[in-house]
């Protein structure tokens, strides 16, 4: 690349830093790619850091020693979350969405690059300061939350499947009591896909007993993973037996009336857990 | 947001512009955002724009008039295309991969949200001057890259199953006949997860003769629906018929030698596709 002036540098940086997140980017690397003295290229990052910090994009943590630089970890800011929770919960709540047996469509929101994105942020933001390898789900809904994750986080994605697929290679099965159905089912992984002793958060688009999650979970120990967190887009309310617990949700879901037809939404737990985040690292 | 400098509002203007691909930003929004007058922000823009297309992140689009502003098209240098697909084609040839039936296992690749990312980005660079409102996929390993193309292309997802969920409504179901087995099988679509009338953009992970995408043309007919292209990253070579034609590849599988443990791999259409498009642009 060509020697840069400073407003070069900081659009090329800028861009750089959101397609890294969580890499430790030498200074070096940003030295020799605009032909830039050090002290120049750490002038840049305070004003990015200034810029990214204040507008809640995420924070840029400088990492010094030998095998140091500059590492991007995304964020949000509570109330852009908190703004983004309400807005989910007023395009839930719209009638339209009951389906026969009080089932809600969601396709729309799902179906929704955007949308899945800001989804992805808010879990990556509570993870900022987890060590994660790979993010699981379930096929088919929970996949397009799983790759945000893991674009924010930076890592790999492994998918369950209720099939066995022959372009799969060995995989790994297991029986699991969908919680609100009572029926036993099997979900699979292909062996290959997730290294033994993984640090994993899972996350799926819906959850009432937490039958399939507690499946997921099942699995993982068949892998030698270990668990790190849960996120579920919603979670429903009435619930005889919750089979999980720890997780974190977007909302939840407290009554659909399919004779009048409304839906009840609140915030899920994410808000409150992201508050916690901030008060832990102010100290 | 508080006034800010020429080096704060170029990090600020960044991050908006990629995070809002072919959306016409007004130089008001920009102008009120940072209490700068429009000459700065057009100052501004011709700084982005220089670096945008100079490292091949794609395009700055200026639009005069009343509801004028600027459009960021992602896209991609052929070259940073070529280096990718030559990646592709190294990964994909490597013994390993090799499953029992000659099939091929590609989760490690479809799994990365870095890989699928530059795919998405390919696509979306073949389609910048299209005009197009979903992109449509099959489940399951189509899914994230069509969350990759609908992200750069900032347009919904619609997922085509092959089973039928009560969570979707109503599903409009066709048959297909898979092209290399031969045998009929059904897909479905959710009613209202396409518009009628949509231009779309189809995209799958891997084709073989192609009965699923013929399929899922046959679908987009019963939505009223355009197809605008398809997308593929892996087709194979040894095809008695192919059931389709005009679509976009990043690699062409020629031949899987189970016994020898081979797989050879060549580039597919989208180099030279890609080529076409930059030299009649240049016009």
């Amino acid at each position: 690349m060509k020697k840069l002036k400073r407003s070069g540098r900081l659009v090329d940086m800028t861009h750089f830093l959101l397609q890294h997140p969580h890499e430790v980017i030498s200074l070096t690397h940003f030295s020799e790619r605009y032909h830039s003295a050090k002290s120049s290229i750490s002038e840049d990052l305070v004003i990015i850091k200034e810029i990214f910090e204040g507008e809640g994009y995420g924070s840029l943590l400088t990492i010094s020693g030998a095998s140091g630089g500059v590492k991007f970890i995304p964020r949000i800011h509570r109330e852009q979350a908190e703004e983004f929770v309400n807005d989910v919960i007023k395009q839930l709540a719209v009638p339209e969405r009951i389906l026969p047996g009080g089932y809600l469509y969601m396709m729309d929101l799902l179906g929704n690059p955007k949308f899945i994105q800001r989804l992805g942020q808010v879990f990556a933001s509570l993870l900022a300061n987890e060590k994660i390898d790979a993010v699981l789900t379930v096929a088919t809904k929970g996949i397009p939350l799983a790759y945000a994750v893991g674009q924010f986080l930076n890592v790999p994605v492994s998918i369950v499947r209720r099939d066995h697929l022959v372009t799969e290679g060995s995989m790994v099965s297991i029986n699991y009591v969908s919680g609100s159905s009572k029926r036993i089912q099997t979900m699979t992984l292909a062996r290959r896909s997730l290294a033994p002793g993984s640090r994993v958060f899972i996350v799926d688009d819906f959850m009432k007993a937490g039958g399939t999650i507690r499946g997921m979970m099942d699995l993982l120990e068949e892998f030698q993973a270990e668990l790190v967190g849960i996120g579920v887009l919603v979670e429903t309310v009435e619930v005889e037996e919750r089979l999980i617990d720890g997780y974190m949700s977007i909302t939840k879901l407290s009554n659909v009336d399919v004779r009048n037809k409304t839906i009840k939404v609140e915030p899920g737990s994410v808000l409150e857990l992201l508050q916690t985040v901030e008060v832990e690292e102010k100290k």
